[in-house]
């Protein structure tokens, strides 16, 4: 028992702690068809080299959310192994784009820690950072989960919580190098809407819906290198049941978000998250959008789009919280993002 | 809702109309492992690339049906979102080898209509061509599809019926550039029989079944960005089914009766096809094949062979049709192709 | 119905046969990718292409089970269609690395027979060889089945049992050329225990489990062109249920071993195996290991390591039979193998 890791407890962390994940990951062709077959993913960009070639780009890289899986996957065993609950996402950005045949590691800084009153859990934020082979971080992300403390009576660290803009300034964006949109083929992407035809407040029911196979939910983790065990083991759960990876939900929702989003083709970065509540297989997942904000770039014919992505099982489209605040139980996830889209 | 896609209605279509269909999809070495993990397939030439060097190939290209599956997939949003039943196929020929890192596009032209007597859907015939990177076009086929109409006192358009031959003519197969079976390894591609040991009317009951699980063909579905939600979603449908995507029936036999046909290696024409019921998970599909007819080809060693594949949910393998021509409820899939085979 | 294999009975091998298996197969980046899909696979030297150049490789090399299933797949319509029992496994011995595009074959020579006393089945010895695109062997194992016999009433072979060692000798061992752990990186490999931590007679339960789906199992067995009806069909097996495939179970319990021996990166050689229990979908597979022996290698900073690896489905850990020396009946895999590790 004494070699296999029983992960950190809340008394193992340290403000300015420097976590080097482990298990390296080279991405190719291989995880981009994958990425296709788990999700309904029909962005054009992502989906063929010669319309990457088109807007500027050596190739099409990989998916951006490829990108964030592979770097989250990487830090559950440091951080999230005896978590208690995904907390929270901000000042997420894509720094770099992916390319078949790179390398992928990622490191995490402790930069916030507050017990909690119960004394039996605290809660620890860390910022994440994904680098490629040639030690260039490809993008970033601050994230907070709560932790059980090992030790119940270990004494409580000082409280620091780390100051978190609400949103990623549009001028933070990164935008990758060569994009241009000047010439771009709304034919081929599938949708002739462009920033100008998206309104701040306008809210887009996505539609379809897809029903969750525990197989589907299970391979995606893995693919990943995602093990925490409450995603693949019946017994790791009073009821039995497998919790899908909030990933998973994520990826769904914003694949489903093609339909009425097809030109916004790039996550660039994030600005909060809550996976609102628990997804199991056989839940039909839907989603639907609002335009929170719009953003100019320096990039030809690129511009910027804030978006609110609700993914649901259930319910009507556009119906988020109750009266007091509360997301509804149907409500599976809040994502605030920004994305590249042709002016 | 504006920006979705509702999708084309039967009045949306006019003869000579050229649909160009969304998101060009580049394919390559995880595409062809998907299909070996999705399909028992075998069949050397797609399996090997030292195989099909052997047969005077650069190299193995991708599956004849993976280049059907992303060409159709493709059509979906603009012809079939709407189809009450697919009908028919017609003069399928597959025109130039995928090979990895090709990107497929496709374009479809209106060729015929036909109102129902109902007034409430109408009949629409499409010629689909996939095309590459550099405007060829690989692959060609006519499909006609049971289109709603939106609103039912639209006017009925002129008739238009196609007039499509019931086969394509052997002279019209076209056998990839270089093909040569001269130096062919039976021992490698798994069986002796060659073009001289079948006769026409000979028929093949293919032996093997397979289970079929809603994950797996819902993954194959999306992997050819097929999206149309009856496949997708346990609400789209009364009874809470998901209807099981046709071609991944066609794919399923055409797999199975590499049992018996090991060395008809490559589709080169869909002469009809029929999809006569429907396919839910649970079903253990099983297949047949029945010898058609025979040609010659002019490249070496390279014989033709005309097959009937039939998949079948039970009953007795060569039992198809009911004594009023009505096919049994058993049946799935009747098709009529082309494969190239030794002589 | 003649065109079809229907395998070979006990009767129709010969000491001394070659059975040249059927269907080569190009392995790549799109299997590495299934792999990591399928499996909690983490080992870095088979995940990233970096960490495999600092261990003196060109790249990652196709993970050494991959090469197995592979190479086992092809010889399934030669040796086992019509096998009741796959009995054990010996003198298996990973000879060259596999490379992504190298393309592998198989080869069978048959080593042994014996009849059984109730003249209804026999026991076959094959030596199975796995070959690259240069007829460079890459793997190589024995492996004895129970075959029924076509006819009860043919004569009994002589009986040839082969001499198997129960073990590789670590001298015979082959260490890919090049590998060289000297810089071996700890902390991107996940765990710091080294050769020289580890203590003959040292039990590990490897703590995680994963509940095994249909599709999944079925998905993997195919993938690797396995094509068993037993592990596809419901109506194969009196009781509805898909057996899964005992390469299925290794994978899995090799993949969960990482937790404990993540340094144990490479198998280089199988002394023995059984599968000891029947696997079902909705089985929850666990692992533990116990370390048997260790030896030195030439090679520098490489250390083997022997390594009994069981798969259970329930149970204590570090139990394995009961008093009569029978397999515990939650007990699904008993393997004997040799891994490098760094010293």
């Amino acid at each position: 028992m004494g070699k296999t890791n029983p992960g950190r407890f809340f008394e193992d962390y340290r403000i300015g702690d420097v976590l080097s994940h482990a298990v390296p990951r080279t991405v190719g062709g291989g995880e981009r068809a994958l990425y296709h077959m788990l999700y309904p993913a029909r962005h054009a960009l992502y989906s063929s080299d010669e319309f990457a070639k088109s807007c500027g780009l050596v190739s099409s890289p990989l998916d951006d959310l490829i990108n964030f899986h592979v770097v989250f996957g990487k830090t559950v065993p440091d951080v999230s192994l005896n978590a208690v609950a995904n907390l929270g996402y901000a000042q997420g950005r894509w720094l770099l784009p992916v390319w078949p045949g790179d390398t992928l590691r990622a490191e995490s800084e402790v930069i916030g820690l507050k017990q909690n009153s119960n004394g039996k859990t605290g809660v620890l934020y860390v910022r994440t950072t994904g680098l490629n082979q040639n030690d260039e971080a490809v993008l970033e992300y601050v994230r907070w989960v709560m932790v059980r403390k090992r030790d119940e009576t270990a004494p409580a660290p000082e409280t620091v919580i780390p100051d978190l803009p609400t949103t990623v300034a549009a001028d933070q964006l990164v935008v990758p190098e060569g994009l241009d949109f000047t010439n771009y083929d709304f034919t081929l992407a599938g949708e002739p809407h462009r920033w100008g035809d998206y309104e701040i407040g306008e809210q887009i029911d996505h539609v379809d819906g897809v029903t969750i196979e525990e197989a589907e939910h299970m391979m995606a983790t893995r693919l990943w290198q995602n093990t925490a065990k409450v995603h693949f083991d019946t017994s790791a759960r009073p009821d039995g049941s497998r919790l899908i990876y909030g990933g998973h939900v994520i990826s769904m929702a914003r694949a489903l978000s093609f339909n009425g989003l097809a030109n916004a083709q790039m996550i660039v970065g994030i600005n909060a998250g809550a996976h609102a509540n628990p997804c199991l297989a056989g839940d039909t997942v839907r989603a639907w959008s609002e335009v929170l904000d719009k953003a100019e770039t320096d990039a030809p014919g690129v511009g910027a789009i804030r978006l609110r992505l609700v993914a649901t099982k259930g319910g009507a489209p556009f119906a988020l919280k109750d009266d007091k605040g509360k997301y509804l139980p149907e409500v599976l996830l809040d994502l605030d993002y920004w994305a590249l889209i042709p002016t």
